[in-house]
């Protein structure tokens, strides 16, 4: 198992990627290769720094980085060898098994569209965040930007991708389905909404129990808990900014600081063939090496592969 | 002024209405009239044994009630003597100037829709949150729920309605209008945000800022939040949702306690001619006493006169 890691990408890049990889290697006894991708001497000499001991890792050298702001089409064709396109390359010619970046989103997005395929069957791939619930438990929300309008048929699918991923990647049983939207009666809710509920109530791969309310999406309610990418978003990011206030405000609280996106690593892209997770720009060591912990865990489980299955 | 109040809808009606009132009575100097709208012995005896002095409230007895979950145009249709309905009546016939509920929303919906009228040149209706921000200041955030699917044309009037109601009701000067969105760049978001933008950012009668992103709506970036009533309705659910959690953590903190929505009393319409405040099922007397304050204010300032003009 290979997973490649874009080690120029992110605000604190490439120290607190180094540093990522660090922590994986110290506390990991897996088998993981790392492909480190980024500017050779740099990269050696960090290592050496940091007193990395040699083996399980190798660099890749690029001497590109893709910029936060570059307009990401036009910055991965015009920068092959960036770190970035080189990730995709190593992907799609199958010399990595998963990505990793916390670099520039949108080319990570539009890397992943046209490197790597979308599963057979999938109308749209989806993006996901974990939300911790007050239970102590976690939820999964999807979309979460990639698809800021969707189908109805979307909706449905994101329901059964992100059903496995609950279930393999959070080890819950069964995972509820809910449809967010603003009441809880069928019939309730914008058209898309609308539509998408009996859509989601006739599929037989997963376990659907009705609507949603914003006030439930902390709560146990559903487990999977399905929107269009642009409502998502926006409480995503709300979610995430929690974080930042409780900290501002020296909330001291178990739950608030559970809200700390770098427990959870990055956000995987559901609905393709290969593992490719995409970090915040402000990853430190922490969402590294978790983000490094979520590939190596989607290619153990496959949860990929079992998502293509429960598509068919 | 006459404000009329349903006396008799929210969960803990009509004692919590009760003393409602005579918080605001016994705190306010105003000239406002209440006109109480409920079971004329059950109120009689409340307003006995809660020592209420007489003067400046009449009762108008009701003996019908719409219930929490009954169908709204259904119930205001067969329940001419409910309290809601005679409530709308007051406001149509001009006994009253405002008219306040705790009572079922959809009912309050479609009475405001059906028997006061829109201002003239007024799409849709909408309703509007105001929000804490963390640097003390408060927001306000529309449409929260009326209009789940919008047109670019509405969410422009909201700006507008949003902006007149921050300066007159909120007190901010020259209000910062901002659209909420999934990127800060002009020409992201669905398709709604993306038609919707051109038309804020030509718009002479607001202060437009650019889009807006999720993890901004608890800043001051913008005074006034624009965005379809479905996203609205679920981050509002959300933010209301903090609270709730906040208190149940003994989480001790300022910002998070002026989450509490009793602080704000209810929800205006904003676009119909007269005043109409729906308040929180959950509503205890703080929350109806600061829905009466809102009420007032609203008269006071003619904040919907001066909407109309705006949108002339």
């Amino acid at each position: 198992m290979v997973i490649a890691i874009d080690m120029m990408g992110g605000d604190f890049a490439p120290l607190e990627a180094v540093k990522g990889v660090h922590q994986f290697l110290l506390q990991e006894t897996s088998s993981a290769n790392l492909a480190l991708i980024g500017d050779q001497s740099i990269l050696a000499q960090l290592i050496s720094d940091n007193n990395i001991p040699p083996g399980r890792f190798s660099i890749i050298h690029s001497d590109e980085i893709i910029g936060m702001h570059e307009h990401p089409t036009k910055a991965l064709k015009e920068k092959q060898r960036s770190s970035i396109a080189i990730g995709f390359h190593l992907l799609s010619s199958g010399k990595a098994d998963a990505f990793i970046s916390a670099g520039n989103t949108g080319a990570m997005l539009v890397g992943t569209l046209f490197s790597i395929k979308a599963l057979e069957g999938v109308l749209r791939p989806t993006i996901s965040s974990v939300i911790p619930r007050e239970n102590g438990g976690t939820g999964i929300l999807l979309d979460v930007g990639l698809n800021a309008d969707c189908k109805p048929e979307q909706l449905n699918q994101f329901a059964v991708m992100g059903s496995v991923y609950a279930q393999l990647m959070l080890g819950i049983d069964r995972p509820k389905v809910g449809l967010v939207n603003v009441g809880e009666e069928e019939g309730k809710g914008n058209i898309l909404a609308q539509a998408a509920y009996p859509l989601l109530k006739e599929n037989k791969h997963i376990n659907f129990i009705g609507n949603i309310e914003g006030r439930d999406i902390l709560m146990d309610k559903a487990d999977v808990m399905v929107c269009d990418g642009f409502a998502g978003n926006i409480l995503l990011k709300f979610a995430e900014s929690l974080y930042e206030i409780s900290a501002r405000e020296q909330v001291k609280n178990e739950y608030f600081e559970r809200f700390d996106f770098e427990i959870y690593g990055g956000t995987p892209i559901l609905g393709v063939a290969k593992p490719v997770v995409i970090g915040h720009g402000i990853s430190k060591a922490r969402a590294f090496k978790n983000m490094i912990l979520v590939a190596q865990k989607m290619l153990e489980t496959d949860v990929l592969g079992k998502m293509k299955e429960e598509l068919q």
